[in-house]
């Protein structure tokens, strides 16, 4: 239901998809959740690990929607040769014969902070700001063009990047993680196949420049969808350091 | 979509009316958004004009979104009786044979705070973090059963109060405000009357316990969206005061 405004172009000619991918990546550099201070924080080594669990805590439940996000995604093509290629994702995340994919990563790094995973799973500490921005992304693959859904996700785009350094931060400075960042290892591999994936599909499927354009517009609007959930982290256990009436609180600070 | 945590009840019999009130009652003392540090630095006279910019530009999308929000329960109800009472609501934010209504007058407070009101209507530099909470609360008035989408209104019971002690804060230490608060003068006469409305409905229409703490929850879900929204201000314009990329900044501090 996000209102959106899409910014006056001064040419109007029909992108490349070189041209269009710079268009991409310009959006990822100034909107990109690695410049959030929560995570700039991450990668110096500043949080303590009362910090770390409300991260880890709170993004589950991000993770746990991804696979319905897809799920919408898949439910919104009557294309079998791209549901094929996008169930996939699915996959990735719920575990295929066993059920060992992002979620259950996602839990094991969580338990490697000191939380049980019965008390992630939950979900019922999560920061409302945070299920909010969540709740905020499958509205948004479920009710723009199929074409904007696809385009929501190439923050994929710029992920990898950021996944390799920030495994090289958590190893360094919080070496207690060490046995939790298979989510991490994983992603390194998934997330630019899938870039990939759904970038050719824009390429091929925003027939006009105005087309390319809210492909843009929803690659900005996801990222402030990741960048509002850093926000409430940051509020509830940075600075000031208010979480809201029933939130998670660190045991330890 | 939100998921809930309905907590266990150490008794389950039926409360009666006001047994019910004191437990709404209850979550307002906790949960209601007068509690909320950004509310208390406004009353204290503790804002800058441009942190009060922000509030009411911010706030104007909820404001705007409120007349949708009863549009949708009027939509929910087959009881002619019930829509001739509640669509009350909707002319006193839409107006009525003029547009002088709760969203006129709230862009008149905008504008009192230096801010134009195309810029305001525009919602164009409202942060995300708001428009998700808001947009989080249509998400609740469409999706949930009509007694709770009732039930999530019943914050009205306790923004009298609020109301009365804000219009003397402002008065008081922002004088330059004084000819935009028509919007609260007029809502100390109709939130009580819908306040009342809305408890008997949900009074006579909860016809277990569990249906009554669905209701309470209702509110409790409510208060979080209210909350949220101001965590999102203070994090973007008190402290730290990182607005998010594209977002609302005061031109004054």
């Amino acid at each position: 239901m996000a209102l959106r405004t899409i910014e006056p172009q001064a040419d109007s000619h029909f992108l490349s998809v070189e041209e269009l991918r710079v268009r991409l990546r310009q959006v990822g550099d100034e909107r990109y959740h690695h410049r959030h201070p929560f995570h700039l924080l991450m990668h110096e080594g500043r949080l303590s690990r009362g910090q770390l669990q409300a991260w880890a805590l709170n993004r589950y439940y991000y993770q746990s929607r991804i696979p319905i996000k897809d799920a919408i995604i898949l439910s919104r093509s009557d294309d079998p040769i791209f549901r094929r290629a996008w169930r996939k994702r699915v996959l990735d995340h719920d575990g295929d014969v066993t059920p060992e994919g992002g979620i259950e990563r996602w839990l094991r790094l969580a338990e490697a902070t000191g939380l049980s995973r019965e008390r992630v799973i939950k979900c019922n500490e999560v920061l409302p700001g945070v299920r909010y921005s969540v709740d905020a992304y499958l509205d948004l693959v479920r009710n723009r063009s199929l074409l904007e859904a696809v385009g929501s996700s190439l923050t994929e785009l710029f992920s990898r990047e950021l996944i390799s350094l920030r495994l090289g931060a958590l190893r360094q400075f919080y070496p207690w993680l060490a046995g939790g960042l298979d989510y991490f290892e994983a992603r390194l591999d998934q997330a630019p196949a899938d870039a990939d994936f759904a970038l050719q599909y824009v390429a091929e499927h925003a027939h006009t420049r105005a087309e390319q354009e809210l492909v843009v517009q929803a690659l900005r609007e996801k990222c402030d969808i990741l960048w509002a959930q850093l926000d409430a982290l940051y509020h509830a256990y940075v600075q000031p350091g208010w979480p809201p009436p029933g939130a998670f609180s660190p045991e330890e600070p």
